[in-house]
C-alpha cells in the first residue's frame, strides 16, 4: 500500500481468485471451467465477423442483446452486458445496496459478495446455510433487503427451485432479489423467467462455464427494464465501453450454437455422475451437485492437505481456508480423461498415507 | 430510474460517449479513432496465440506486461493493465482520491473526469484554462491534491512538455499527478519516464488510438511499484479478469510491430497538416494541435449548426454542448479520402449559406 493509498480502502480485502499458474500444465480441476473449448462454429463466426478493431465495440451491444432476448424469450431492454458476472454482481452491490438497504446473502457462497460490500462501504447480513448446506428459504422471507442468491450455490452445488425462488422475490417487495446463475446450465432452472413479472428481480448469468468462454470475459443481467437502466447508469459512468468486438463476436457465434452447448452441458453432466459414484467408493462425502463441481470431503485426510498433495502431483482442485468448510475440496467437473488423473492421484495419496 | 436505485446515485449523470450509430455508414470523425486496422501481423500474432477461450484469462497479465515494461524500459511491476483508460481512470479517482484529498483539473479537458469523481463521490476542484486554451503549470503546483492532467489535453490538442510535468509532479510530494496520455503518440513525449524517479507520479495510455485497438479495450497505468500495488487492490476487488485473452493476445500482438504504429502516426500528423492547412484556408480557428484531431471553430458557422449540418451530410465530427467550447468541433484526423469527404462537405455546407 502507497501512502496515497485512500484510507477509505485501507482496510479492504481483495478477493483471491483460483490459482491460475503459469508456469507448468496441472490437471486443472479448480475454477470451474468448461474442459471444451468454444463450438468451431462460434469460433468461426467470431473470425468471419469481427468489427474492425481500430473502431470502438458498439456500446450497446445491440446485436448481442438482440440474439440473447431471443435465446431466452425476454426483449433487448431487459439486459444488460457485461465483463463477466463479477461487474454485474457489483453494478447491482452499487446500484440496490447502500446504507439503508443492507445486502444479504449467505455465510457459504461465492466468496466476492462480501468484497464487493466492502468495496461500496455497503453494511451486509449473513444468514448461515443450514448443516447439510442448504439454503432454508424461510430466513430469506419478508426481509425486504437487497437478497444475493447463488443458485446453484458454490461452493455447495445445491440449488433451490424456481417455484421457492418466486415465494423470495414475492416477499420481498421492497427490495431486489439477485439470482447469480453462473452454474444453472449443468440440470438447474433458471429463473429468468421471473423478470417478465415481477420488478425486484434480476438474473445474473456468465459465458464462463456453461458456454466455453471463461477467457472471453462475457456476462450479463436480466431484470425489468427499470432495474437494467439502474446498472446501465452504473455502467455508463464507469466504462461505457465495457465489452470489446471479439468477445461480442464470440458470444454470438456461441448464442448460434446452442446444440453444442447442450452437448457441452449434457457431457459435464454425465462426468460428475461418474466422479461422484467414484468418489463414493473411497468413501468421499458431499452434498448432491446440480453445477459443474462437486464439493467433497473424505473422513481419511484432511481437506488441505489433500487439496496439497494433489496440487504436489500436478493436480489443481479448489480449497477455501475457512473453517466451516475447510475440510472440502471443490472439484470441477473436467473430462472424463481428468478425472481418472484426478482419481489415480487420490488412490496413489490414500495409499501413501498406510 | 426505479424506485430500488440507490439515493447515493440518483444525481449522477453518466457519460456520454460519442455517438456510435449502428443504421449508417458515416464518415466518422468523431471519437478519435485511428483510421487504420490493427496490422496484419498483430492479427495473425492474435489467430496464433490465442489462448483457449473455455480457460480463464491470466489475471497477471505477465506477458503483456513483460513487452510493455520492454518498451517503456521499466519493470512489469510498475504495471497494471486495464480495459482501456476509462478504467485505469476510475481505478486512480478511487485509489488516490477521497474528502481530504479532492481531484483537481481543468475545466476543459477529457468529460469523464467530473464523472468518475461524482460517482465515487469525490470532491473536485475545476481550474480553467488559459484564454489560449493552455494549462498554466503555475495553478497546478504545490497544490498537494490528485490532479489530473490529459497531455496533450482533449479536446485542445494542446501539450504541456514533459519537463513542466516534472516541475509539477516535483511541487506535489502529498498528492498522486495523474497524466492522461491516451493523446501522445501523434507528436507529443511521454512522461513515462518521470515513474522511475517519482513516487507520485502516474502515467495512463491507452490501445484505442494510436494502436487501432479501440475496438479492442485495453489499456495500462505505468508508476512506482506501490502506486501500481494500490491499483490492483481495486482491480482483484472488482474484476480480476478484468482483460480478456483475446484482447491480451491483440495487445502483445501490436506491441511487436511498433514499425506499423510508428508508420500510421507518422499519417496522421502529415494529415493533421493537410487538415489543419485546408481549415485555414477556409477561415476556422484553432489550437496547434499534436495530437489525433483537431479542435476548430468558422466565425462564419455556429458549432452546433455545423455539426448538425455535418451530420446530415453523413460526416460525424463531435461537438460538445458546453458554452465556452460550444462554438467549437473536435474533428478526428482520418485518412486523406476522409478529410477530404469533411472538406467537400463543409464547402458545399458554407455554399448553401450564402
Amino acid at each position: 500500500m502507497s501512502r496515497y493509498f485512500s484510507s477509505k480502502y485501507s482496510q479492504l480485502t481483495p478477493y483471491t481468485p483460483g490459482e491460475q499458474p503459469q508456469d507448468m500444465v496441472y490437471t486443472k480441476l479448480n475454477t470451474n471451467e468448461c474442459p471444451f473449448p468454444p463450438s468451431e462454429k462460434a469460433m468461426e463466426y467470431l473470425y468471419k465477423n469481427l468489427r474492425p478493431l481500430n473502431l470502438y465495440s458498439d456500446p450497446q451491444m445491440d446485436e448481442l442483446r438482440k440474439i440473447l432476448a431471443e435465446t431466452y424469450d425476454i426483449t433487448p431492454d431487459m439486459l444488460c452486458i457485461n465483463n463477466g458476472s463479477d461487474e454485474s454482481l457489483n453494478f447491482a452491490f452499487m446500484a440496490f445496496c447502500d446504507e439503508n438497504r443492507p445486502a444479504v446473502f449467505a455465510d457459504i457462497t461465492y466468496g466476492f459478495y462480501p468484497v464487493f460490500a466492502d468495496l461500496n462501504k455497503i453494511p451486509y447480513e449473513i444468514i448461515p446455510l443450514e448443516e447439510d448446506f442448504s439454503i432454508d428459504p424461510k430466513k430469506y422471507m419478508g426481509l425486504n433487503k437487497t437478497i444475493f442468491i447463488a443458485n446453484p450455490n458454490a461452493p455447495t452445488g445445491k440449488i433451490l427451485p424456481v417455484s421457492t425462488i418466486e415465494e423470495i422475490v414475492k416477499s420481498n417487495p421492497e427490495g431486489v432479489v439477485i439470482i447469480d446463475e453462473a452454474y444453472v446450465d449443468f440440470g438447474g432452472e433458471s429463473s429468468i423467467g421471473l423478470t417478465k413479472k415481477y420488478d425486484n428481480v434480476m438474473v445474473i448469468q456468465t459465458f464462463s462455464k456453461s458456454r466455453s468462454l471463461a477467457g472471453g470475459r462475457l456476462g450479463f443481467a436480466a431484470a425489468c427494464p427499470a432495474l437494467i437502466q439502474d446498472l446501465n447508469t452504473i455502467r455508463y459512468s464507469t466504462n461505457p465501453y465495457n465489452i470489446n468486438s471479439m468477445t461480442a463476436a464470440a458470444g454470438i457465434g456461441t448464442l448460434k450454437d446452442p446444440e453444442y452447448t447442450k452437448r457441452c452441458c449434457n457431457t459435464i453432466i454425465e462426468n460428475r455422475a461418474y466422479l461422484a459414484e467414484e468418489l463414493k467408493k473411497r468413501g468421499f462425502e458431499f452434498p448432491e451437485s446440480v453445477a459443474n463441481f462437486i464439493f467433497a470431503k473424505s473422513p481419511k485426510i484432511d481437506g488441505g492437505e489433500l487439496y496439497r498433495k494433489l496440487k504436489e502431483k500436478g493436480v489443481l482442485v479448489r480449497h477455501f481456508d475457512k473453517e466451516t468448510i475447510c475440510q472440502y475440496n471443490r472439484i470441477t467437473i473436467g473430462t472424463r480423461q481428468q478425472l481418472d488423473v484426478l482419481l489415480a492421484k487420490i488412490d496413489e495419496i490414500m495409499e501413501e498415507m498406510q
